[in-house]
């Protein structure tokens, strides 16, 4: 009874193992490693990731599967059927040959992303993006899709959501927010520097730590420490791990980039053991992990009810914001700008970033425009959904890494994200009434424990939309996002 | 040409990858993994290191090594196929059986030790010893020997060397350092409590990495962190790691292990890279990694010439080491002491610690003494050799964790260690002429350059005593070690 799903549940987890060694090799390259360390390091990573990869498309894997399919009776061992069966059968679209060129393509184009950012010259990457689009092509066409071929793409990220739907909700949330960011625009602006100072790292760490045990991540079960660029990365169960980056003249950065991650973690930390090492041990998609660490960094997080709480402390450790009201501390932190760097960027405009880049990635993929027309179809978009152009590539068509990576596909979950989260949040509001009162007193636990029963605890068991189905009672729906920004900003804009 | 031993190499290589996952699994477990990851990542490790080991007793390394053979015509191709060759029969003596029950025996067994430890109780620890002294006996008797059973098990860590030659050495070096003991006993001695004081970690750290800086060791290939105990470990090639301990009491301890294990660094790190991977890229043995720790710990770090350079940076970071002469520092942390505890014993008393426990493990592992009359065997030889007796197990036969781990034929190693350092020295001296105006001066490049040529850059290439022979014109001579106590003590104690 159940034995083949058993004997492939054990083939599965022994090669998490092998994915839970070059985790750690990962985590340490951005942490701690040695600098000389660098090119061996690349070498072991290639070997163990290829072997586990090696171990997950052989035929084992595809007989265990046969064998255990008429053995699944729950619905954790039903998905864990369908979501194996949808990796494995994918990473046998595509030749060999065809994966290994990406590889080789996509490290050179990383290299020449850099470069050509540093120097502010679009010349020196488009011939990598030119060949990367074209692969990501062949690579869509290899995937298959039934409409649009960024379908197939947006699938990695996304499953269950189609690029028609995508198209369809943009026009009108982009309205939205762009009439929002008019409104704002002719309001009264917060003091924005009174932000402004010198925040000692060893002080700004006190602070991160303090917030991520009042958050209740577990620091018996992750770490803090500190990378370039800020990630979260699962090692195994138990050993979720956070780093962030501190900037001495900017409070924000590394405050509000160590909530996001925690949120990350949390839902990590969430997944039940008994799913862990499985490919349903992860989060439900990207756009939902995203979800979770933007409903923390910014519905709780830049909230009025979080502050009231946490300003005393961060008074007590910064003592020069003992002359600012809370309310204009909150005010400013909360600021909107037309602002061309999309990492920087606030709630209200974060989205028209997601939807230009969006909508190129779209056009590239299904070849409507020319990769050596992106820098002017760029500032076009720009001007037309925030109202402002970039003097320089790095500011502009350069400023991401995720197309030298070769990720098409990707951008939307960041939109997806902020939607999940306020669609979350509104109903979060109506199971926990007293929410805000809890927020204010600095418990979090029954939030969390209301995340971690209605999300976290499912992992990838559901696609996502049917995930937020059940805990909202609705598909994607981008009018609660729009609700909550327009209600909250109201508030900080005296609209 | 050589076609078969580059795919032998590769094969080889490739394992590595993978050993040097299971050493980052490992550091990382020692010194930041959270708390509750610990039962991953014991599977975790158990599963890839499961693997290489599988590899490496495959039938391909087998074949490989065969089609090899004929082929290896330089020095380091033929050590090459010895020393895998080697390892690969060894490993293959071993029923898997008895290899699986002495993994979780001994794995067993340190709980039990930890346990029997803290209760000073050696009744807990008795069984789990008896049945890894039987498993022991049965490793060796399938491994084989001529003459003496130790042999086998010396094998593992010190190829080359007899237990009877070991044997041969103990009573004429034993009388030697007791006679030394004796007339230290009768001198004056240093002012002990003048290394008294309160120590901070912090500044310790600085002392440590200041002088770790001037020993050549390079943390562009390295690092310095804490673990509960110090240790050595090669990650790759250019990733060479050590951990120490400090205690706010004692700046001997951070300090000389730091030293110590800086030693075994240097030499991990002077394996060329063309070796490294490969069953030759690794010291020559245990007893020679022992040899440069030793060396730098003890023959450099505890002499007068190093403290010249030393003292002014130890009086700044620690001022209150300016009101104490240099003199008086150095015969401090040179003084000789009967003491129970091995890790805790001075260079005079520390052989005597060894020879005690290879005397009861031999005689052990030939059935000439029952484990349950080894704590009065242990508390007779101490009354013997060092002249105080321990009361309680903790202090005496308990201290040591290594029966525990089932590593008998280990112990030798430190001694030899030891003895090689002082043999090695007594070349070097010729070699180097004005080495002790170097050393006042701070400059230990020729010296470590010294070392490099003759052993570290030579690998597993040769057995230990080919190797002691080539860089010292002799095999193991002990003598040098008794010169080089009877003429440094009698200036420490004014003999």
């Amino acid at each position: 009874m159940g034995e083949n799903i058993e004997k492939l549940k054990e083939h599965l987890r022994r090669i998490s193992k092998f994915e839970s060694a070059v985790s750690l090799l990962h985590w340490d390259l951005e942490t701690y490693m040695p600098k000389n360390a660098s090119n061996k390091r690349a070498e072991i990573i290639g070997e163990i990731a290829g072997y586990a990869f090696k171990e997950f498309t052989s035929e084992k894997t595809h007989e265990l599967l046969q064998k255990a399919e008429s053995e699944a009776q729950t619905i954790e061992d039903k998905a864990l059927i369908r979501v194996t069966k949808k990796e494995y059968e994918k990473s046998k679209k595509i030749p060999p040959e065809l994966f290994i060129e990406f590889q080789i393509e996509t490290s050179k184009a990383q290299k020449a992303w850099e470069n050509a950012k540093n120097e502010d010259n679009y010349k020196l990457f488009e011939p990598h993006l030119e060949k990367i689009v074209t692969l990501s092509r062949e690579i869509a066409d290899h995937l298959g899709y039934e409409e649009n071929r960024y379908d197939a793409l947006l699938d990695n990220y996304e499953p269950g959501i189609k690029t028609k739907e995508l198209l369809n909700i943009i026009p009108k949330l982009r309205n939205s927010l762009i009439n929002l960011l008019e409104k704002i625009e002719n309001a009264d602006k917060p003091k924005k520097d009174i932000l402004n100072g010198k925040f000692e790292i060893s002080k700004q760490k006190i602070l991160s730590e303090y917030i991520l045990k009042k958050l209740n991540y577990d620091f018996k079960s992750g770490r803090l420490d500190l990378s370039e660029h800020p990630f979260t990365i699962t090692i195994s169960h138990n050993d979720v791990r956070i780093t962030t980056k501190y900037d001495e003249n900017d409070i924000k950065k590394g405050l509000f980039g160590t909530i996001h991650e925690c949120g990350h973690a949390l839902y990590e930390l969430g997944i039940p053991e008994n799913l862990r090492g499985l490919p349903i041990g992860d989060g439900a998609s990207m756009g939902i992990h995203e979800s979770q660490s933007r409903f923390w960094e910014n519905i709780i997080g830049r909230s009025l009810s979080f502050w009231k709480y946490f300003y005393p402390k961060l008074t007590e450790i910064f003592p020069h914001f003992s002359n600012i009201p809370l309310k204009e501390f909150w005010r400013g932190i909360n600021t909107v700008e037309k602002s061309l760097i999309r990492v920087e960027a606030d709630e209200v405009t974060y989205n028209l970033h997601i939807m230009l880049r969006f909508e190129i990635e779209e056009s590239l993929i299904n070849d409507k425009i020319k990769v050596s027309d992106l820098p002017d179809v760029w500032n076009k978009k720009m001007e037309e959904y925030i109202g402002i152009k970039p003097n320089s590539y790095k500011d502009g068509v350069l400023q991401d890494i995720h197309w030298a990576h070769g990720t098409f596909g990707y951008f939307p979950s960041y939109m997806l994200g902020n939607l999940y989260a306020a669609q979350i949040f509104n109903t979060i509001q109506k199971d926990l009434p007293n929410i805000e009162s809890k927020i204010e007193n600095g418990e979090f636990i029954d939030i969390l424990n209301w995340l971690r029963e209605k999300i976290h605890s499912k992992g990838k068991i559901y696609e996502p939309q049917d995930l937020i189905y059940q805990v909202t009672g609705e598909r994607l729906n981008p009018n609660y996002f729009v609700d909550y920004l327009n209600s909250k900003y109201a508030k900080v804009y005296n609209l």
